[in-house]
């Protein structure tokens, strides 16, 4: 029987054998610190949790519409415009399980076999591996400090050609936490625009940042394609519900295909997710955001002590991409002696791309702070005996 | 910008039309009798329900590993062997986002651009749909009484060429209810296997079967994909957990698309879902069953008092696709006017295939008994004046 070919492009997440080999030595009774996870340690907040129970104790927990609740959509439309100031009609707004669901109705509805599309090296593997999905071409246009660890509009313009037909970028950007300044982002999008293209803006760490705000691609234009989340800033990984912005010349397309691909996003977790805009759950949130901060200033300063280097200074996420060549010309054995003789899991660079991925490590502060300390302390031992 | 050519094959659910309108109808106080929708009317079984409420409430909904939750992966590998006596290895079992994203994953891995899949002419329009979803092309075979409107070992043989890659079966069948008997359905299995083709068989309504059982493929080979759900039988439609059994040598294929295009499936639903096999669940289960039975059975003899025709009785499901003939060339017409006049909503053969779709009906029973009296007497009335 034929395994199809698409599955020779899409990669696997490497780290799994680490998360794997981490659990067998907690098994074994070592005591493991996480830094190699992407979900945040806090629980999901009170009111949504609330929610979620109240609607599931009602008794029946039946399909949505495929878009999703028509009044969750609302809400989402309202947070546009309170958080960015721009209107986007909840016609536009699509109900996902996860910001894979999203990934999958934006690349679905917009992409041929064969068609390219320029994404930033390193970047978060399931991105190009959903273009794998529908047998796209990846181009990986490696970036470097100069921009921030992003595409610009300059990267684009250098890059495009006949076959290219769209665009993802992340800000902020997982593994580097780094995010695109709105000047420049308005830039992409107006190349993209003329040149036909399409614009997909990977924005499901908003919320998550500590220098000052992160622009929406909304902000800039009603015809680019904002995949967002739940999981993340509100909270939600387990619930699996995010949402998908479209043009709206795709909403029929993208509605039909939500009916065939989905049916409905979970129910409890759409009910849950109605009370992630009150003002109680926002408070909690912006608490936390304070928290991640905080981590990150320490984790950041940290790292740069014991001698990583960090070029550019990660403002968003939770994720710090350390460039460990000082210690290391493979980060992926680095990652695994770190993990054998000390007990912390890191993520190799090997997971985001071929850009010298060697020579990074990523570092998740989702943890508390005592044990981001706690594992400064291994680290530090580990590199310096 | 480009919509992705599969989108022209994709179809939507026409029934939707049918579904705004009424309610439309309900909203300006008409009374709409839904025998349209394939969603059991009954609430989520009680333990199911609350395993879900107990999980949320502990606070940590988060990711589960992207193959699921191994203790349920063990409970449905259990289910298997006290159900059809067959050993199925959980390792061969992933968790999926209701059968929804069994398909995904299932197609995904098996199918490439260009590649032919042959399918039943009634089927259920998602089962193409994800196939157009990877560029693949679907090969329709009409099918009739002769065969219960399955696909036979004969057609596969018949219709089987050098482009075929693949087949998709259903049974019990939406829309028809009708099933695949054992026998034949090994042959069909043994003629796929021979031709090294993929075997998909979609079991989403096992369990809903009111005359004998329904054999599974998993009887006849270990080199088959099985696609079923939690949604029906189990009453969990609005969950969204289902599952997909493959063969041993696509499991890592499997396990690394499950992680790009999922992470994973919503974690409450899969903890809500280990109380599914509970002695208490499948008690309250097989009483549903007994009473969609009678159902199915008051449904089929007032359709054929009537003087619509079913020439095979359905077997499963909660569907009755009757033919219209004795009262209309236009089944979609029949069905709007029936909605205007009388407020019963019926889905028109249109939304099945191509093969006379204008000459059938699908009636669903989920509704109560006392519903679907008052639907018949109302069908009466429309076809006698």
């Amino acid at each position: 029987m034929q395994i199809a070919d698409r599955m020779e492009k899409i990669t696997p997440f490497y780290v799994m054998e680490l998360l794997r080999r981490a659990k067998q030595l907690e098994a074994e009774g070592r005591d493991i610190i996480h830094m190699e996870i992407g979900e945040p340690d806090f629980a999901t907040p009170a009111a949504i949790t609330k929610a979620g129970l109240d609607y599931i104790k009602a008794g029946h927990v039946k399909y949505t519409p495929a878009a999703g609740l028509p009044e969750l959509r609302q809400k989402i439309a309202d947070f546009y415009w309170q958080r960015y100031q721009v209107t986007v009609p909840m016609e536009r707004i699509f109900i996902t399980p996860g910001a894979s669901g999203a990934f999958l109705l934006a690349l679905g509805v917009s992409l041929n076999a064969g068609d390219e599309v320029l994404l930033a090296d390193p970047c978060y593997p399931c991105n190009q591996n959903f273009i794998h999905l529908f047998d796209g071409k990846v181009k990986h246009i490696p970036v470097y400090a100069d921009t921030a660890y992003q595409l610009s509009s300059s990267l684009l313009q250098q890059h495009w050609h006949t076959q290219t037909q769209a665009t993802l970028v992340a800000s902020p950007s997982n593994p580097t936490g780094t995010i695109i300044q709105a000047d420049e982002l308005e830039k992409m999008i107006q190349f993209v625009t003329q040149k036909q293209g399409v614009f997909l803006s990977d924005e499901i760490y908003h919320g998550l940042v500590y220098e000052s705000g992160v622009a929406s691609a909304l902000e800039f234009s009603d015809e680019v394609f904002v995949i967002n989340s739940f999981s993340k800033y509100f909270g939600m990984t387990g619930w699996r519900a995010g949402w998908l912005v479209v043009p709206e010349a795709y909403t029929e397309a993208v509605e039909k295909l939500a009916q065939n691909i989905f049916i409905s996003t979970s129910s409890h977790s759409q009910y849950a997710a109605l009370a992630a805009f009150e003002v109680e759950t926002l408070d909690e949130l912006e608490q936390r955001r304070q928290d991640f901060s905080q981590k990150r200033d320490f984790l950041y300063q940290s790292l740069l002590d014991l001698g990583f280097k960090i070029p550019v200074k990660p403002a968003g996420a939770f994720y710090i991409y350390a460039d460990c060549r000082a210690f290391t010309d493979n980060s992926w054995l680095f990652a695994e002696q770190l993990l054998e003789v000390e007990g912390l899991a890191v993520t190799p660079g090997k997971d985001f791309g071929r850009n010298k991925s060697e020579q990074y490590l990523r570092f998740s502060y989702t943890g508390s702070m005592q044990n981001i300390q706690r594992a400064m302390q291994r680290l530090e031992r580990f590199i310096t005996t």
